[in-house]
């Protein structure tokens, strides 16, 4: 997410009260999480393991609370707790989202676009034209839709992430990300799509969703992907284009499935997939393999006694 | 789905621009499926593979895309689309659902039902008496509950079938079906039960569901039927009385369970069951010999050792 | 739950026109179910496997089907339908829900909580201070939410307990007890948490729970756990603090989960678990057996190749 204009990185420094080491005339844009930095951004790390990687990102910005030397055209704000800081700067850019309407007077809704009764459409939502939002349907403030896009009722679009920093309890890092939903999705009743930390959960145009799905914080779903009732997907997973997965498919985070993979109901995503390949199992494997292993063990105890003998 | 007034193939024809095969006087009340048709019903085929099967059902007239002979008493009508045009017959019968009501004016409320505060009622919907409707629950168009029939809140009632024609990408068939749901059904919160392409998804009497169910279209549920929370059911399945399925399990499209079965949590279906057995695993088994299976699988190590020496 | 004012035995027994076993004097003062029965309250048994429970439980009355002899201290009330009787009993305390107002005028709702548009909250609901109530959510009659806590778009809190007695069809009884959020808790969208039977559902300080989760009935959530997307988690389970339960778990219920358990992705639970391990699989084990299994079976196909040479 981007501020409405930049500052330096010594007005950063003297905003959270920390010391600045490196070029404090560094001109800062915005924030963002360490998965999705660009030149510009502010990004944190408060923990030791992380720190050569934040420090090679293309942040232009990097919250620690270790001492280190900047890297030529970067700048470092030492402070105490750079998580608190950093969801400090992420709530200042949601915004409150209290209203008493029902649709936003702030959201722009496109022609023919029909928002049914009992939806709700926060602040600064945009919608295309032509798109149907069902009865009971939450959209998030600042989410995106396209065009000839179908919600079905119960729907929720853009809840905060699932994204806690553990502590003695769990901290929030309340999300200033947003959803995008691209031109001729459906997605199904009582599904659930969060919004990006601090960047986009993107749905690819012509994807079509059923019902009671999840799917996290900042993942990334292709164009024309085909996801059945209760797949569950967890944040920063990338799904290529064409996927199918069917019933009940759960997918761990920071994982990619390749274009065009199918994957058999109820599986389980530990790793990453190549593409082209139809998968089975939890934990998933080929489903030619998979189905083979089953057979096998199905025809153990005869096994086992023809090598007895 | 059945046309207020039957129609003639002749005339049929000619308002989808397609060439009439066969006896063009035969009379047409309505559209169906393939899985449904009965006679006077128009349905679909465009596919070389189902061509033969849809001939050979029960359907007075079908769509088709190539030349084939018409069987005796049936009509074809040749055109280049029948999937658009079945999909633009579908979406007539249904017609807009755009209303600004909470609770239609159209909807039939029997003496005694609640309907509370949020919960969205659709045109045309008939509820019976004593029957209570929770908080922000949407019934769509069209659909039937019955007597004594409770719905917890957030659940979605009717949402379109999850059913689409791949081509490019994917065509959306605008289900013009309905969900029916009979007396002393109990249905948990956030469930969805999705309406018929063209025919019912039917709930039937004293079966009780817990929250997060979901009801492909098309489903036939029996009587006395008990689905624990997160069970997901596809389209077209047929589930017969007293059947029990416990937590998360997931059943393909097109299966019958058979009466009095009984599913542990988490097993997948992937083909029919045989009635009055207990099953368990995914994919799933009769329970005893899945935990057998399991017990041996578990004394693997020694076997091994064992037959190693 | 307890009543307003105690009763005396003779005068229930009048009330349910059953007859008194027992000393008739003794004072009564609510209703629970077996598993959270204290002195003073009147349980049921119409089962004679679980009748020496009953009579050996805190509880000072028991309804019951067959004529035994009360313990000391104790009375029982003999009637041809105790679950009926005990069913209409919590009927009376839970009251009629009815209501016409989005947010009751009977609610009590602390300082700077906010309710947004769409929220349902029932009669006698008490919110504390600084939560935040998101859209559509729906919060049943007599539920309690402490300070500090985020309900996301879409969750039910309170609804039934998934509870009946088994007859020729289902017999429902209709839950009197309650939900309880205690503080800095966060819960996703479109989660469900059934109210306790007679008794409380609670959900300890600092957890979160992400979207999609079920919560059943009389369940006891510890504090600080985190439970990802599309965790099951049946009735009466006791979840000690700090357990991290990973997508699509589905836990049965009257089990225990000890304190730091970490429980892997789309895991069944069918048995209670230790504390400060983590766990694998379908029925669980200890992830690190299950992970060895999982490699042994994946190398069956060479190992039974060599034990045949």
């Amino acid at each position: 997410m981007n501020w409405a204009n930049s500052i330096s990185a010594a007005e950063l420094a003297s905003k959270l009260q920390a010391e600045c080491i490196g070029d404090s005339s560094i001109q800062l844009t915005g924030i963002n999480e360490i998965h999705c930095v660009k030149n510009g951004d502010v990004t944190f790390c408060d923990n030791s393991k992380y720190i050569k990687k934040a420090l090679a990102s293309a942040a232009s910005c990097v919250l620690v609370n270790e001492r280190v030397e900047a890297p030529s055209g970067k700048v470092l704000l030492l402070m105490k707790k750079p998580f608190s800081a950093f969801t400090k700067l992420s709530q200042e850019l949601r915004g409150s989202f209290e209203t008493n309407e029902m649709v936003s007077s702030s959201s722009e809704i496109g022609d023919g676009t029909v928002i049914m009764p009992g939806a709700f459409v926060g602040k600064n939502v945009q919608i295309g034209s032509n798109s149907f939002i069902h009865p009971n349907v939450t959209i998030y403030d600042g989410c995106f839709i396209g065009n000839n896009v179908i919600i079905h009722a119960g729907t929720v679009i853009g809840a905060d992430a699932f994204y806690y920093q553990r502590n003695e309890g769990y901290n929030k890092l309340r999300s200033c990300g947003t959803v995008r939903i691209e031109n001729d999705v459906e997605i199904g009743a009582n599904c659930t799509i969060d919004r990006g930390v601090t960047s986009e959960t993107v749905i690819g145009a012509g994807t079509k969703i059923d019902n009671l799905v999840q799917i996290g914080h900042d993942t990334t779903i292709g164009r024309n992907c085909l996801f059945a009732s209760q797949v569950g997907i967890a944040g920063v997973v990338t799904v290529e284009d064409d996927v199918i997965l069917w019933g009940q498919v759960g997918v761990q985070k920071d994982l990619t499935i390749g274009k065009g993979a199918v994957v058999l109901g109820q599986s389980g995503l530990a790793k990453s997939l190549k593409g082209g390949i139809t998968y089975f199992g939890s934990p998933v494997r080929e489903a030619r393999e998979k189905m083979k292993e089953l057979a096998l063990v199905k025809q153990l105890p005869s096994i086992i006694e023809k090598l007895r003998r």
